[in-house]
């Protein structure tokens, strides 16, 4: 085990246990310095990013995109800064008290968790974003993001530290991993002694590659399979807006729809309109034999693609007999993330919410909405797709475990 | 990956999810009927288990006793069925509503985990008492018992299917793994497709072995280096039944008492008399230098063993200079299971509280209190020593998670 990652994870632990004590209005005041600290020194960061850039030029334009920072940038992480700021902090809740039969006080209060491993790709706005809800909830926080962004992420992490510094806080509250080797996040994630849990953002693939090699606790975050189904007694004048929200609004997100299922019973009317209607926005609709048969100009879906989440302005359709094979089916191929019901029978989109085994189960509503922002928590860290700890979006509360405080006078047990 | 097992994962997985549509009322009457099978099928269940004694002669009377049933302990067993038939439904509560700025109305409603894995050694009465709770909690179970106790296991589990069929209830909602070899328990563990989470219970060997190699999410318990801490303004007539009662009154169990701390202040006074009580109870005292030098016929504590939990009639004893001397030694050498301090002072039992990361920090009251039924929950799966999902003892809503039920009327995200 690299002894520099250990130094470090002493460290985060050393500041994690100073950060649990500070008082709100210190952190909030701190994180609307960084704010102001960022912009203040935008040009150095926009120098350091340029550096990275030019590495980057072989690199996809999405992935260019997203590495990409400029002053307009800058504000909108310093905005996001400010923002946290403002939120409840969650240490700061008691979730409930109680006397027991011994004449025990018992407070359950909200406290962070500890120390938060953060694995991502080359996206400086996580830089900072990760940092300020961690930072907010209580937690120190060791960066560990794509190699590509380094300069970048040196320059924004080197900002948010002058300002702990120089507001007498725990320096190492925010620490950045500059070996960005695969042996040193592999490391990172053994890091069992010194780390509390690591979050993991970004594509499918390193989400996966970290649930199967970590020993550290993970929340998985981020896998977005989610279907529509068209119910028979379906309002279509409420489920085309929904189908196409879901599906166009912004189809490289995890909240995006991915499959259509729809009711034998409305097929035959519906499906000619609504993938005319996807087609129009661009998108390329696939589709199961029965689809084919009302719209034959409609590609065959593979039998593997109902297991595939596209992130792109891609749908398969499929006709189903019943509500229980559209359950069936969601159950069986979703990520269970997201799923919604197009129905005006309000006993059946209640059997769809009670049987979907998915975070978030909508009825007439379009699967966009699962999302931290609106859900009204302020802020979100991500979506978990996992049941333990913490399912759908995330917010602070999320970033914190429970401790009893039990004060007796004396008590024993007998 | 064992052929046999992923069908027993499929079998659950369908299993869980009736399940969890099962009426409250129709779980209780079953639960109810078990007892009542248990106690009915007394004589084939203790011959099952004289069976499996005959091949464990050679194992520690301790093990023997733990596999040993007999009239009075099925008494026992169908006891704690009957307590769980009475205990509130975990699925049954609705968390929180709200109503979103776009008008969908969410409900966060407690739905089951889905299907647990149960790792644990030679104890048949936690087959019928795991059953009772996940079963209770909507959860399918996989139980994986201790190799000696196959046959009884394998009684029980009859029993227990036998009324789940009788009573027209998903029969694959309690399920054993008879192959005991250890293969078939690690893949068990990466069982991630259909197992939610694995709940390992048995000594600190067992635990660390599924935390280790599981990948499917594991909550770990039970392991308890506590900490006692008597204060300078301790009440010692409060500090010495607290101590001799966190030792003494269940040595091998996880909330007792390990090690012993004194503020240097009271340490000449109260040493002598506290080591003298100690070892009236039969506890062997070691110590530090400071306090071989107050008690000379201390044996020296090795410097591994304030990380170790005895589960035994030994305690070690330091003197310590200031409260943060205490705090930082707890926070060092803990598992973070129970600490507790001995203080009249209120603002410094508050400190302790604050700054020790335990999963429970008492101030004036023994440690054997972390229990859940000692907290009021009713029952108790374990005691959770990690912080995500659940911390400290574990009854049935921390069997569950949560789902998001929204409801709109054609809303879509803009």
């Amino acid at each position: 085990m690299n002894q520099q990652l250990i130094e470090m994870g002493k460290r985060a632990q050393q500041a994690a246990n100073q950060l649990a004590l500070v008082a709100t209005v210190a952190k909030n005041d701190a994180l609307n310095q960084m704010a102001d600290a960022l912009l203040a020194n935008a040009d150095q960061i926009i120098a350091a990013n340029q550096a990275d850039m030019v590495n980057a030029t072989k690199m996809p334009t999405k992935f260019q995109d997203r590495l990409m920072l400029n002053q307009q940038r800058i504000v909108g992480m310093a905005d996001e800064l400010r923002h946290v700021a403002i939120l409840q902090d969650p240490t700061t809740k008691i979730d409930r008290g109680w006397i027991t039969k011994d004449g025990l006080q018992i407070i359950q209060q909200r406290v962070p968790l500890g120390v938060i491993g953060m694995i991502y790709e080359a996206r400086p706005n996580v830089t900072s974003g990760a940092s300020a809800l961690t930072f907010k909830s209580g937690n120190a926080v060791i960066l560990r993001g794509g190699k590509e962004a380094l300069r970048t992420n040196q320059a924004v992490v080197k900002v948010l530290r002058q300002v702990l510094t120089s507001s007498g806080l725990p320096v190492n509250a925010i620490q950045l991993i500059e070996d960005t080797s695969h042996q040193v996040a592999q490391e990172l994630m053994e890091l069992d002694q010194y780390v509390d849990v690591i979050i993991p953002r970004g594509s499918h693939r390193l989400i996966q590659a970290v649930v199967k090699n970590a020993t550290v606790p993970v929340i998985e975050t981020g896998a977005g399979n989610c279907h529509l189904y068209v119910d028979r007694d379906a309002d279509l004048t409420k489920a085309t807006p929904i189908i196409i929200n879901a599906k166009t609004q912004r189809p490289s997100v995890c909240n995006a729809a991915e499959k259509l299922l729809v009711h034998q019973d409305v097929a035959a009317h519906f499906l000619p309109s609504i993938i005319s209607q996807l087609r129009q926005h661009g998108v390329e609709v696939r589709g199961d034999e029965r689809v084919r048969q009302i719209v034959p100009d409609v590609k065959a879906a593979s039998d593997e693609e109902w297991d595939t989440e596209y992130d792109d302005l891609i749908m398969a359709v499929k006709v189903v007999d019943s509500l229980d094979q559209a359950i069936d089916h969601i159950n069986r191929h979703s990520t269970h993330h997201s799923e919604a019901i197009i129905t005006e029978d309000g006993e059946r989109g209640r059997q769809f919410q009670r049987r979907v085994n998915s975070a978030v189960v909508y009825v007439n509503a379009s699967t966009r909405f699962t999302d931290g922002g609106e859900f009204g928590f302020g802020a979100e860290i991500g979506i978990s797709t996992q049941k333990l700890h913490a399912r759908g979006p995330m917010g602070l509360d999320q970033l914190t475990t429970i401790k009893y405080e039990v004060t007796g006078n004396g008590q024993v047990r007998k």
